[in-house]
């Protein structure tokens, strides 16, 4: 089931391996440093980053070996400067020079930090990353971006790094509780939309099948067992697709890139609005893709069908898909929160959403404030 | 007197303006958006970021114009993610999208932090420097090295970020403090060591003879108007110098730039061992450079006339070159900092020593810890 991927993301190699076994340390130090002259001392010692969800995943990998372990808080409202600073200082502790190596074992949260650490410490370090959540594999770990939040804004601070190793190990999905696997099949189904050379609807269909197994008695145990080729199959497809998209802008200079983005202005206010960590990162996209759909077909750029499709296709998996969103609060909080936005160009906001095939970036000047404030608050189609 | 320079530096070009007057805000904005398509809205208004002692210069280019400003406490002991907060803050505050522009106006504490915050605020900013100190000039503001101290360790954190724009106002130097004048010489000096292309010592001779001025009644006063010629000629060879340096080797991954490093691993233990703050970077460098001539002597390397070239010239500036370094403290603490500098390879410190022409690169291997012990401590030659 072992499945090897290489993308050039700007002057980086990035390698991906899907594969069923957790790695052991011995393998992902030896990729962490076979990048180099092969040369390691002392100094390119690895630390481990994790938080208390995957420590024991950690200390699998670990075995028998003493290396440093650096343990997080879990979840969006750790992402912040104090827990960069405790990576930072198990780094300094163990002497870490430039040549170190930083594995960062966890979700979106513990990689998209492990990996801003690597990028700041000493101005750069090597970076290898095990994926544990399906949001992880199929979204944070790949592309570069890492982060942390400040001021209640989402990845307000960060940098491009990517990882040059990134295992995606199966087993560990074993036991995933359910908000995570939801988190990550609305990712799943952004990029199954991107895709512009599904012409025939596969990635989707995959997604569709894959929601029965949702329903089954046992879930998600149930889901690695008996549908594990399709899991399989969407993360490899996922993959491919945002690997495509990252390696023709991988510092979202032009357009390619933004169109990742599809769901995420809504979705990212949406989760500043009700506050850093009270909704899923999942929940918040999957809301944010429904509110592009309905805004793509106001401004006649998103097919009916399409819209519909996809937004059945979220509902299905029990998103919340209606405007106004539950906890979005207060409207002029929110519209607040959008402006904070980071995907805004000349003052700006931009918004993704989805063509008959793919998607595209529309302006604000293109949508006027009435239409954006019906998409958000809800009430009567025009 | 205006010159300018363009250095490639990776995939960034970088500007220097070597200038009499202080540029105007007009002049730094229209600069700033200038290298992308042109578009500016209300997201890519500037901040500026200046400290007390710079925030007159930042004023005067103000003007009238009401732009944020965050001013930030001079030295050393400022240079802490409390000020980088701070920038980041104001620029959330402003409103700036990833279009933003951070001007940063100061000597090298500023303008290594604004560059810090505008490489991580949304994954990257617009970012122009007006380097107002002759240390910034020589150094700090060109070839991309931002960061910050953390745990007593001079820019544990940082990334590699060019400006794009680096403006070096002369008018700016007329305030400087006496200390800062000889900080920014031992800058000078270094340079000039490592300019293999000074066969006839020209670069060197200019900074003999500015020795002079810095004897004078009215300096630093006389300096700027005696002897300016040498003094622009010198920040020029410096800048042409260094940038040649970096574009060769932009992040350090090769030999070339880690040769700027020259004093420096002494220098940044001193530093950290002295407490930060309490010495000048300037002074650092000067007993890293002598200390650096002794250590290349003792291995053979510096020719015994070049070293004593070097080390009394610091001398005639006022430096201290002698070990031990009155403010160096206990021997253990000094080692220690040793151990946790940047210049490491495979666990190992690296040292710069001058050759006979030009420095190279050395490893503790070939040095051993009695050697570099007695180069710490003084005590007899062997």
């Amino acid at each position: 089931m072992k499945k090897e991927y290489t993308f050039t993301f700007g002057t980086t190699r990035s390698h991906v391996c899907i594969q069923g076994a957790i790695p052991s340390i011995d393998t992902l130090v030896e990729d962490g440093v076979s990048d180099t002259d092969g040369q390691c001392g002392t100094s390119c010692r690895p630390i481990l980053v994790c938080d208390t969800n995957t420590a024991g995943i950690a200390r699998n990998i670990l075995g028998d070996r003493d290396l440093p372990l650096c343990i997080v808080h879990p979840g969006e409202l750790s992402k912040g400067w104090t827990s960069i600073e405790a990576i930072l200082r198990v780094a300094r502790d163990a002497g870490l020079g430039r040549d170190g190596l930083f594995i960062g074992i966890g979700g979106g949260v513990v990689t998209d930090m492990t990996a801003f650490a690597a990028s700041v410490y000493m101005r750069g370090t090597r970076l290898c990353l095990v994926s544990t959540t399906l949001l992880g594999m199929v979204d944070a770990a790949l592309g570069g971006k890492t982060g942390f939040d400040l001021f209640d804004m989402k990845n307000l601070v960060g940098t491009f790094y990517p990882a040059r190793h990134i295992y995606m190990p199966l087993a560990a999905l074993k036991t995933l509780p359910n908000h995570e696997w939801k988190s990550g099949m609305a990712e799943l189904i952004k990029t199954a939309v991107l895709d512009t050379n599904d012409t025939e609807g596969e990635f989707l269909s995959l997604l569709t099948s894959l929601h029965g197994a949702f329903e089954e008695e046992g879930f998600p145990q149930s889901l690695v067992e008996h549908h594990l080729d399709q899991l399989v199959a969407s993360i490899r497809c996922s993959v491919l697709v945002k690997g495509r998209i990252v390696a023709a802008d991988p510092q979202e200079t032009g357009e390619e890139r933004a169109l990742l983005n599809l769901g995420h202005t809504f979705a990212h206010a949406l989760e500043s609005a009700a506050g850093l960590g009270r909704l899923s990162h999942g929940e918040a996209v999957a809301w944010g893709m429904a509110r592009s759909c309905e805004l793509g077909r106001a401004l006649g750029i998103t097919p009916p069908e399409r819209g519909e499709e996809i937004t059945g296709l979220l509902r299905s998996f029990g998103y919340e898909t209606a405007a106004p969103h539950p906890l979005m609060g207060d409207r002029h909080a929110f519209i607040r929160a959008l402006g904070g936005d980071k995907k805004k160009k000349a003052g700006k906001l931009m918004f993704v959403v989805p063509g008959g095939r793919g998607a595209q970036l529309v302006s604000m000047e293109m949508i006027g404030q009435p239409l954006l404030e019906r998409i958000i608050q809800g009430g009567p189609s025009v």
